[in-house]
């Protein structure tokens, strides 16, 4: 049997377990995208067949993750939401509806790259169950899905990952503690030439700041082996790793949920600042990388309910300019998003296990002792930390 | 047996055969996007069942339409494009990569809404059966569908339309004439309060600004009866119909192809031209209504070949600043989008039959005749048109 | 003495005074950007010298024109706001942060192009007088300025419009009616071969639609001679006019204001309106034509205050999917910047006189009486309305 | 005398001085933007007065710095051109124009906020004195102006940087060395709570990669202290500063020069990997900082003369998927982008001198020897390279 990081998951640390406290804010409870109240998430993992390729048939490393913004029906509750594409070598469905109404209508759903349309197809029937009337006595429905290539591990030809799946990862979405590294979309992903996949992380506002937190999730397959950067130390290039000469294919999807009541284009700000948490971690933004961040925000003073009584909604805004002209809420969220995106994708890296795929291609996981011993030596971790 | 405008299309005029001849510019031969060389059309319809609506079952009037910018491999030999999204109201596929790269690799699909992810999947079938290595060897590919909603006479749940059609309408693709009207993706869709569908037009510059043809193919299902404005004749307020209370909930997805060689930074600049030919038509620009535009170059010069074997581009563009420093080229081709635009929504309208769907709904055609009778009176046509 | 509209505007009409009713719903009082409870509107003219140009001389015809959103501190008590670059060959300064925060914190201003930075200047000199801290306890200012290029009549180069001028222009600013053509920005402007410049018009939604108002003001400096289209008769061609060779290399600024309460992302939706507008004017968006709408909301729901005693605004919002998820009211908003745009467009043509600039080069103002016979013949006026 | 960075400049390192090599690519033979053949810099710096703030009178701690792309006609002998808005908190003049034509048409000139106006109106009559037909026989011109906030140090309100010291810096413009610091534009400029400024930085591709040089210039002006990070180093925790409370108002304009032949499109993919060498110095987005990188192309061949003698353009560009299907040349330029942008941006805070301004504001320089010192002990320096 193939390990996956929800069996092995227990005896691999998350970065903060070795003692590294990445940034300036205070994770949340769990700190995990599941920190914002309401928010779930499900996955599901395609694992299966072993040795040559034979496209079409396997052997399958890849899944579906999903993250719903709240318990309801994201259809009629909808919740308002922005995306910025960083680099838009990728091939996500739904940005544009997003972009004009501002707000998201089904869970989102993160796969493999061939996989979008059927995944997409999950959501749709997924959306049709909860609302029958869709295309019949409601409009039609705009589903949101992100993908990352895993072709180097699975048949990515024979999209494994589709309806079924999808409808499956919605199912088992929950609250609570979330899988990270080869797990749901994550199977099958890279990074910085290690094994990659799901990672999340959160951090908080001071009470005084509205005490808001900030939960993200991410699909990580990008960056080369001499570009990881852990804290501004050169892991990459201290690990006895040669630099890989191929140029970053992967892709990143940075889903960012929160609490805090934001308009879409707040929502947007807060996605452009995704990008510089990658950079915190070596990335320099290749071109064959996809990498797409979206927002949505949980508050229940900035839903849209599909159709209300009155000609007009009334929103709540986190002020920009605060009380005395300062900007300090909304600077803490774009802090928090960018602390917060270093260390999920770290996260991702330190929880992943290695995966042996298609042609016996295998990916080896972060080597985290190694890791963790490269951090002591520079100063970063309390011995104690060990 | 229901009748199609395959079938029934030889009697029914095009706008220019009343005698109408719309704009400054001359149409290519056929009046179509095909007048373009290399672009080649090919269209399924989707038609069976009858009476209430089955969800899931049908009856289903739907179909897939597909635009190829030539004959030979899209994903190896990749031409220039760009879109203009309007009102984003809308679920295409495939923008994000579009804009980044500025280029398509694949057919344009135009389909029913829901029946977008299905439609996807078939396209990526085609592109691995043309290209086996994709996801292995070579990169992974990005499809690009649009959609309007057909809803109203189609069961749209079913998503009839998916992979096999899309194969199929791969297939079917031609150059020459375009049946239009109820016809592949237009089967189901209504514009202006009668039956829509596909239309198509093209206009050609003078020969000494380069003779290059404009072709424009529309998916239309946009539109207010009432709003129907004909050659600046108020048609639709003219003719005996109670304006529909319903709010604009259809859709136009505009194709422009042009062999005239030009980057994705001025295609983007065509498409953006594309809603001043459906202004032409009436249209105020609907909430409900997703109206995207996508140009595309033909020009053997402007190609990007997948892998070159230098480390740079050679590219042609026309100056947009011309000779003289006269503007009069890419003024020419502006013009020759928003002619064209308006002369396809208006084939459009003018080549579709009635189609009778679920529930006994009923989409009329255009009168045409009683059209002629306004167009007439109001001295727009000459009497000997008739 | 030269004239100019405002001495001999009254005698001449408005395009409502011919009998001529654009489009479905009903202006407002003044039929003017002045109808929206709040907006005041400052021109000042600037027209001295004659005969051969002498560079950063004269002769000069040209000037400012300003709209207010409201009477109060534009810079402590801001209105959501944003734009649309239909086409971006044009020079206006403040897009950006307007982009950014969706705030409109100066009253917008339009001038020559050249002038751009001296009337700028005159929006900073001005905040700074209402707000003495401004870069000193407060944050800097950011002054929106649009333009149009009345090079052909104007000594573009001496810039003779600015500060003093832009300063008198506020100082001028009132509700009421608007003086049209030939007048403050207006003053240097063609369109369509004739004398342009500034023309206004609006349109009221009904009480079931929560009767708001929008109101357009535009500088119009667009479109060829035998491009003209008024009511959708061809009036450029049926006037013996030859048709300009000459490519469009003029440009418009439409202004946009409503009292619905909207938000920035829903005003970007107005404004993408406008161009259809233009369309229904004859335009095919011309190369050289810097083609920019900018909207903004008075609703006090929507304003943003510079520093707010809380961490959150209250704000309201047009529902876009209305009550039983119909979208009536945004719908009629829309129609509602497209008909307006369209008549402000040729009043702005009706009510300019002509006007004699450099060199000798004169403007014919349109000729009004032959217009309205062609309409007349057309069938579009009732004869009584002469 | 107060002394400039001009005077004082030799005596201080710049980074790479000190020992340390950023990033992985190497520098050109100046490590400045002045490496790519053909970019000029020109600076003029503004400072007179002293004690407390005469509105309007000074004392002034201001400048402009100007970036010309060649030695040429800018007007004439245009280059393609495409800038990034990261956040759009800020003024800039000429966005709107680059982004439809990708084409910078003036040189680039930087300033303080509220002088942009003043700034733009010199670099309109640089243009007219070097083209005397604008506006006549010619076209307009759009200048381009970026800015960042000199208010704590400088009588921003006063202006004083304006067409005569745009003019002056124009003249002075010239290859070679550039002044960092506390210089031109940068004079007032502050980062990460010391003195900032002027900047800048090169990287060259290696020979199989094309050989191309990458060049940036910064004007520095945003951050706050505790964030400070060199090289992975938190170096603004380390230095007892106390973390400022205040927010970040700052901003950053980021000047990208290359000779490699990039189109528009790609040159706005450079600029949108910009701000990862912003996030490797430490900076999380502040709100209230308007950062904007703009990248333009030196390649004669892919210049755009104003009036070329054919209808189409025959233009070189760098092949995104290159032989083989590799991207390593576009990966280059990316991490070039993003590694001189870091050591730009530290550079201006290595060069710049303290400066005292209105009210006795002083912003002290960075200590470089405490810096130096905090480096050698994290294992960053050799030991040699004191």
């Amino acid at each position: 049997m193939i390990p996956t990081s929800q069996s092995a998951g227990p005896k691999l640390p998350r970065v903060r377990d070795t003692g590294l406290a990445l940034g300036a804010l205070p994770p949340g409870a769990l700190n995990a995208i599941t920190d914002v109240p309401g928010i779930l998430v499900g996955q599901e993992t395609v694992l299966f067949g072993d040795g040559p390729l034979q496209p079409g048939k396997g052997p399958a490393r890849t899944g579906v993750t999903v993250i719903l913004p709240h318990p309801g029906n994201c259809y009629l509750d909808r919740v308002p939401a922005a995306a910025f594409v960083f680099n838009g070598f990728g091939k996500c469905l739904g940005l544009e509806q997003l972009d004009e109404l501002g707000l998201l209508e089904t869970p989102i759903a993160l796969t493999s790259t061939l996989s979008v349309p059927r995944v997409a197809d999950g959501l749709i029937t997924h959306a049709i169950r909860q609302n029958p009337g869709i295309g019949i006595t409601l409009p039609t429905v705009n589903p949101f899905v992100g993908e990352c290539s895993d072709a180097w591990l699975n048949d990515i030809q024979g999209r494994h990952a589709g309806e079924r799946e999808s409808l499956k990862a919605i199912d088992a979405a929950a609250a609570g503690p979330v899988a990270e590294g080869s797990v749901g979309a994550g199977v099958g992903m890279s990074a910085f030439g290690f094994k990659g996949g799901i990672g999340t992380a959160s951090r908080r506002l001071p009470d005084d700041l509205g005490g808001w937190t900030i939960g993200v999730l991410v699909l990580a397959n990008f960056g080369r082996r001499g570009q990881l950067v852990i804290d501004g130390v050169p892991v990459g290039r201290l690990l006895d790793a040669r630099t890989a000469a191929n140029p970053e294919r992967g892709s990143i999807m940075i889903v960012i949920g929160t609490d805090a009541p934001l308009l879409d284009r707040q929502l947007r700000r807060l996605a452009r600042r995704a990008p510089l948490g990658m950079a915190r971690t070596g990335s320099t933004g290749g071109h064959g990388s996809g990498d797409v961040a979206i927002a949505f925000s949980t508050a229940v003073s900035v839903r849209h309910p599909f159709a209300p009584e009155r000609l007009t909604l009334a929103l709540e805004s986190v002020a920009e300019s605060g009380p005395g002209g300062a900007s300090s809420v909304i600077d803490g969220l774009f802090a928090a998003v960018v602390e917060a995106t270093e260390e999920a994708i770290l996260n991702a890296l330190f929880r992943a296990v290695s995966i042996t795929g298609r042609d016996g291609n295998t990916r080896e996981a972060l080597p985290v002792e190694r890791v963790v011993d490269i951090l002591e030596e520079a100063g970063r971790l309390p011995r104690a930390a060990r």
